[in-house]
């Protein structure tokens, strides 16, 4: 029987590795990592860096995947991405095959929390379905961004005996605030999510590049705020192409 | 200027302490652990052993505080709570300028992560304000009964692109279903919120002990799966006169 492990392996610093995860990746062999093209190779370069930190034997290799470049969106947004998940369970099913031997053990690193927008569960669940081969899956869980965004700001998420809302800047954007909770997490914000929450008795507590060393934080009302926080967006997308962050959004209610 | 560790060690397991808790382990000379009673107790016993496991040095001690009795909610929930929190703010300020020596570093360690439905950072906001003395607050994230719950099911807890509300089982039951969101994780129910939720079209993935020896799983249609929880609840809480438990329920929409 062949085994996958998907590790969560925290959201950017390697101190967010859990002794669980540790265990993990020292059971595996083969590492497989999608390549997204030069603009994230970082983030390919801090997945091995975790796994030189950690892992005792140095007998492992990393498999890269040509990723499919996303569909744009000819359909919707849900349907672009599930084609998407098509193409690349299909690739991954064969190279699984060819890289993984019977009783060995492969792993995918995924940053943060493999629980929340990521699409490495559902792409095996795929793989699953094709029933070429038959393997087990193990998910290791690992500090999410929200979690680092909360403990770097001394946040508690929800205020007393409310609720919180996860989303994207694209649902906030095309939903407006939710009646279900003042508290919303909003993540892969494109900028419009920020826009349109942006108005008078909202907080916001922001947080970019989580656990690295250019982690970067604001917090304040979020029309005092917006201008820095879209400058900060701009600068780090210029400097390396790509910027990871997440934001908690307050609104303050009359009491 | 005094030290203190608000540091989060996952939900129930051990292996879920990361590398960051545990150097914040071996940094804290006091850990405060309030007394919940008996019935608690063993919640103590594994906070100790997490030290016990992961600090080299054994020259640290646990003071334990006598917990306020909640005030039986007589202006409603959240004002019981907010006066349950003055309380033992008063208490704790006393304690722990008795407690920590200036340059030492104190620490509590909450079950899970701070950040979710957790009143340690709370009451020291308040403690804060009381200003009899200053200390820094440095929050270490740990593995939450959410993150917990989905790795163990294998969930992502999103559908593609759609939103996540975590709620307790109070805001579920007296508001009923959100329109915000098709998943929801609910925490801190005491069954009505099972109950209300209960209908066609909802599946449920429910964890009680998550990480520990006794941890239960059961998922399945709410409608068919219902009377198995509750079962499992009640056993689990005669035997040791509680039961911590979460689950995510997802609904159907038609396409």
């Amino acid at each position: 029987m062949r085994k996958l492990l998907v590790i969560g392996i925290g959201a950017g610093s390697p101190e967010y590795v859990t002794v669980q995860a540790i265990g993990a990746l020292n059971r595996a062999r083969v590492f497989f990592v999608f390549d997204k093209g030069e603009a994230k190779s970082d983030l390919v370069a801090l997945r091995k860096e975790v796994c030189e930190r950690f892992i005792e034997k140095q007998d492992y290799r990393f498999v890269s995947i040509d990723d499919p470049v996303r569909d744009p969106e000819p359909h919707g947004y849900k349907r672009g991405v599930e084609t998407w998940h098509i193409e690349r369970a299909e690739k991954l099913a064969a190279r699984l095959a060819a890289e993984v031997a019977d009783g060995e053990c492969g792993a995918f690193l995924v940053w943060g929390d493999p629980s929340l927008y990521d699409s490495t569960l559902r792409l095996l669940d795929l793989v699953r379905e094709k029933d070429r081969f038959a393997f087990d899956i193990e998910v290791i869980p690992g500090i999410s961004s929200v979690q680092a965004l909360a403990a770097r700001h001394g946040l508690i998420l929800n205020t007393i005996g409310g609720s919180v809302l996860v989303t994207t800047g694209r649902e906030l954007a095309e939903r407006g605030w939710p009646d279900a909770a003042d508290s919303v997490v909003v993540m892969l914000d494109r900028g419009d999510g920020l826009r349109a929450a942006c108005q008078d008795g909202v907080d916001i507590y922001w947080g970019a590049l989580l656990g690295t060393t250019r982690e970067r934080l604001v917090s304040g009302k979020l029309t005092d705020v917006i201008d820095e926080i879209e400058r900060i967006r701009a600068e780090e997308k210029a400097a390396s192409g790509w910027i990871m962050d997440i934001y908690l959004l307050r609104r303050n209610r009359p009491a």
